[in-house]
């Protein structure tokens, strides 16, 4: 797939993933709507296989496999959601995935990666030893690498959550998506403007990562270097297709602060009873730091995920 | 309303307070049905409005009041999930709450009863002052005392519960319900009986509060005495009412470890993404620790709330 999804990629992509993956509920919150006064819809993204968006991309990525490809595996280096759900598609399609993972990642991703039947190799955390890593992987296994966004049929998968979100919820304001390295945004975008008229589309960045708003404001990429956040789905850069497709499509792109991404994720953990990642939390410190543009209005946000280790949390 | 409350009271009372509760979804897990064997539904009432089934109750007595009663508010002592819940309901419905609440409450619970209008006085977290509080407050304000559970109107609502249930999903083996006054637990077993065939009901309890297991067992009601559990929702005694009809119609009441309580709360709130609070936790605490009794078996799981303040808890 060599070119932006178009309306029909996203389609058949949503037709050729719909049995393997769930359907998310989108909830409402009376209290929350109350405390800022604005009609808002979570998607509940952390309740997706896997516990986050990114198995939609996995899935209609190893399903647009060939036979002979499907059968020496899949590989990627991630130490996040995308690794997860690249093991779990895998093992749920009868493929294998082998992941290069930096050897500081999180017990609970490597956990996570382990029991979904995944094949973790470890590297340094850097970007290098990652790479080679991967390639050696790679070269030894025939394995295909399927990049966490930088990838037309990861990002098709992806637009299908927005596209679900429009089939259930009518003259949306606003949609809001958490912006890492774009891939949810990128299909977000695309789902916007094919299945809907006049939602506005905004993405979501921590100051502490914002690399994406000064890419987008200054018409280049930056890489993500340092970030500080505790998003810890949102660290990584754009990519060359994710970049393109941001730039051309969306409405704003909005940073946060870190106090209030916390003070969002409680909010949530408290008055919705769910468990949604920091990352997650963006969009709703999005509205909470412009109540005024939000004042009265509809908006959908996406909770990308819900991996996270709530224990290690105390305020 | 005087009588063990029939299969006509239990419809009137779905009837009368569907349009201010929330019908609450039932979740699976596959994950947790793989690690435990089982066909397992969870019935969320964390999701319920002001986070409990408590609020099926309130709201059923509550539109059973005359207009006169009503227009005087109503009252109550708790510091827990019924308090929350009766403020909540008399807010919707256009009265007052009035609570005694010891001053020993935890501030998420007093925060919660403010926020949804209730009228606090504060007492010693003794049961005479309790008592005596509350009888000053009924004779100052000419407000209805509804208990928490001994009052045929409170099960009811709390019966809708499960018809709910067996609404959705058909031939279960099991219901568990959590067992503390016997609200909740006395609501099922009816519903159970009208609206079911074969379906057993169990009652769970923590070890460390175990009086209404040693009641059913002795034929007489053992108060409560210094009960040591996790579950702040189950620490109160069976009452008549409660007793009889759990005597009458119980499969049997299991007891949980505190260890096991927990780690069934961990369990849900990391596999399923949402948050419940430890009452909760001792329904799937007893699948994990008779699993033999439930293996192959399909069973509904009450989730009775989700007031708790997560961040006190790390492992």
């Amino acid at each position: 797939m060599n070119n932006v999804p178009t309306k029909i990629d996203i389609e058949s992509a949503h037709e050729r993933i719909k049995n393997h993956i769930h359907k998310t509920p989108i909830f409402t919150s009376s209290s929350i709507n109350k405390i800022l006064q604005s009609n808002l819809f979570f998607k509940c993204e952390n309740f997706q296989r896997a516990g986050a968006f990114k198995m939609r991309g996995a899935t209609n990525t190893i399903l647009s496999l060939t036979e002979k490809e499907l059968s020496k595996g899949v590989a990627t280096h991630s130490s996040g959601n995308h690794a997860g759900a690249l093991a779990l598609a895998a093992q749920s399609l009868n493929t294998t995935a082998y992941i290069a993972m930096p050897n500081t990642a999180p017990e609970i991703k490597r956990k996570a990666v382990e029991s979904y039947g995944g094949k973790i190799t470890f590297c340094k955390p850097t970007l290098d030893d990652r790479e080679r890593t991967l390639s050696e992987i790679v070269r030894k296994t025939g394995a295909t690498f399927i990049h966490p966004y930088d990838n037309y049929r990861i990002i098709a998968g992806q637009a299908t959550c927005t596209k679900e979100i429009l089939e259930e919820i009518n003259n949306l304001d606003y949609l809001l998506a958490p912006l890492g390295g774009g891939g949810l945004l990128s299909g977000t975008l695309l789902s916007s403007k094919y299945f809907s008229n006049s939602t506005k589309v905004i993405g979501v960045e921590p100051k502490g990562a914002d690399d994406a708003y000064r890419s987008i404001r200054d018409g280049k990429i930056y890489p993500s270097i340092n970030p500080k956040t505790i998003a810890d789905g949102l660290l990584t850069s754009l990519s060359e297709k994710t970049f393109n497709i941001i730039k051309e499509n969306v409405y704003k792109i909005i940073t946060v602060e870190e106090e209030t991404i916390l003070e969002a994720m409680y909010l949530i953990w408290e008055r919705m009873k769910i468990i949604i990642e920091p990352s997650s939390a963006t969009v709703l410190a999005a509205v909470m730091e412009n109540q005024k543009q939000f004042h009265g209005k509809s908006a959908a946000l996406i909770l990308s995920g819900g991996n996270v280790d709530i224990k290690s949390f105390q305020r």
